[in-house]
């Protein structure tokens, strides 16, 4: 825990307000000469939000991690949650295993692996297997673990996920992660070697042999398949020591998140998963009913970095149109401090995850009013939060919940 | 010292520009709904900072700490000075007491008290005694001062502030702070026990021992007074070791402020205390005065926080009236750098100190134009200074002053 940690935890209180994050995944964009130099959220129509604006919010934007680096999910949300990413590493692999509802402990390693098509030469034809069936993927990964239960005294547990993913846990003594991925990245190579990131680390090294005698066992029984008949892995990595929400910030909270990813990383550290909805319109409804149950809530919105992704301008804008009409139903329980960001930036320009800073807006009591007329990264330029680095926010809204004493006299 | 420090100190030069420093405390604010969304600051009439801003200023705002940090007095100015707040932490008790004049040496442990009133069984009834009158404190710390010079070989002195407050400071061998406050903040409990803050420091231990053996004495001889016949420590600290403002920045400073506390805070750092104006129009024609005498001027106006505290927002409104219309005397004197600002915002919404950054105005030669028409906290928020840790502040007056070498080739 760094010193400015420190101060934060000996000026805490408990006041008892409620702090609200809503996550439009990706939200933030680069305005395109294409649409008139604007991004999807000036674009849109969005009349709750505007009018929430009108209440008197903060506005500004957040750097993710650092200046020009691009998060992932993992250390993208992390920041959200106030743990600085670059002190606490998550592997993709642990995330997957998270949200797939496997129970982690301290020492295991986890990897994401996804089903692939092998040409006769062993090289990768396809990366996704053509995107085989969920069904599929649950019958190969059945046929995995009903002959891979160990490798000499490390248990083997292998998880379908969706289509073509699924995710390996190693539960052994003496592992450690990270190592490279298996993933060429690219059609056209073979299944590339796990090795250890630090080729010093005896529990890398180890991890490394564990994959490598993995393929080994797991391949021929793949051989069969005409189109799923190998795999790649990815974000092969241990499962952190990471200070639980409740520990950290003395908050109860509840995640309402819909893909497993984001449901993994508020697991992670110690939110609790409220399962159910699958719209946001759902999501909004089940935190009001939960209202008083919780400290904080985590509610996440897939669809705008979904948008961004595919580099559609109108499906990212109509994804915020559909978040905007839902928007009354979280305001009607009047949280007291209300944050509503991204957890980076997807611009429809780059199709993927940027460094540029995404906007946020602070609704409370305390917010003010920086005289803007809307909610957009243009008019969070000139927002009274300025640009700061996310892993501030939960801070922000904690100051907002009245949740810190003064410092010094 | 830290590496940046470090770095300011190695390039640091001798220029003979005049920095000069205006601390409107509390000044920041948040914009009210029932004011038609405006601050103290924007309401108010100011044609003198507006002719000010007109000559060229730069403008931002400034976080007091770290984002969400509420500063006391003390951490805010010591920011303003350039003191880390988190680095250089100073006890409430040390702060008055050199605000009362009293000169402390290293390792002396000061407090702050006030006289109370205690029912029969102990119980404060009213924590300030009901604000008696100045010359009642002084008799009875003369009372106390008579008959208390030592506990044990620990010399110690007593000294009466204005109305209830008084200082006592211990002068022994070993003695250290900080201890918890004996005021139990809240009416109708007793006194409380002062405590080490850190239990196995054995500096903090003897200090405890030496409040309670502390009232053990005093307590008696304030029996037969009728409203102050108990008294409520706190702040209990040493002075800590400080490099001066000269040795840190090769600058002769002056501070001239009417409260005790401010001045203490300016003799901590090494500044000459100018004693005499009392009124913003005195000082400012003080200044003018002592202009050729001193490098680095700091000028302290206390109403506006005042008014904030209140949540008076037409008195916060007039205070910065008052200080606008004396204004003329500062800038008839021409100085190279003017620093105006606050030390934190004081919100009339919440009747007291927050977290939210307060605007900042820079004047020089090299400050440019923001193209503001007004020093205010939304203008500040599209300022070129954009938002920053107020302990930069006196780097970049310094910087305004071409105080630094340019750093590498």
């Amino acid at each position: 825990m760094s010193r400015i940690d420190d101060v934060y935890a000996k000026l805490q209180i408990k006041t008892g307000a409620k702090l609200v994050l809503v996550v439009l995944d990706g939200l933030g964009d680069v305005a395109m000469r294409e649409q008139g130099w604007m991004t999807p959220l000036e674009a849109a129509t969005t009349p709750n939000l505007d009018g929430l604006v009108s209440q008197g919010c903060a506005q500004g934007r957040m750097i993710p991690v650092v200046p020009g680096i691009t998060p992932g999910s993992g250390p993208g949300h992390l920041a959200l949650f106030g743990y600085d990413p670059i002190e606490f590493e998550v592997g993709r692999g642990v995330i997957e295993a998270l949200g797939l509802g496997i129970e982690l402990t301290s020492g295991d390693v986890a990897a994401r692996a996804n089903f692939c098509t092998l040409n006769d030469q062993g090289v990768v034809t396809d990366r996704r297997a053509g995107r085989i069936a969920t069904e599929v993927c649950e019958r190969l990964c059945g046929i995995l673990s009903a002959k891979i239960k160990k490798i000499g005294t490390t248990a083997v547990q292998i998880v379908p996920g969706k289509e073509h993913r699924f995710v390996v846990v190693f539960r052994g003594t003496g592992l450690e992660g990270p190592l490279s991925d298996t993933d060429p990245n690219r059609e056209g190579f073979p299944i590339a070697v796990a090795k250890p990131v630090d080729p010093k680390n005896e529990g890398q090294k180890k991890m490394a042999k564990l994959i490598a005698d993995f393929y080994k066992v797991a391949l021929p029984l793949l051989k069969a398949e005409k189109t799923a008949n190998g795999f790649l892995m990815r974000g092969v990595a241990h499962q952190p020591e990471i200070p639980t929400f409740e520990q950290r910030y003395g908050l109860k909270a509840a995640a309402l998140a819909v893909y497993p990813m984001y449901k993994g990383l508020s697991q992670l550290v110690g939110m609790v998963k409220i399962e159910g909805p699958s719209t946001i319109r759902e999501q909004f409804e089940r935190y009001a009913k939960e209202y008083s149950n919780y400290d904080y809530f985590f509610i996440h919105f897939k669809y705008t970095d979904k948008a961004g992704e595919d580099g559609n301008f109108e499906a990212k804008k109509k994804a915020i149109e559909e978040f905007d009409a839902a928007l009354p139903i979280l305001l009607a329980r009047k949280p007291d401090v209300l944050a509503i960001t991204g957890d980076h930036s997807t611009p429809c320009s780059l199709k993927g995850h940027s460094w540029h800073p995404q906007p946020v807006l602070l609704h409370s009591a305390a917010s003010g009013s920086d005289k803007l007329c809307r909610f957009t990264e243009t008019g969070a330029n000139h927002g009274s939060l300025g640009i700061f680095e996310a892993k501030y926010l939960i801070r922000l809204m904690q100051a907002h919940g009245k949740m810190f004493d003064k410092f010094g006299a």
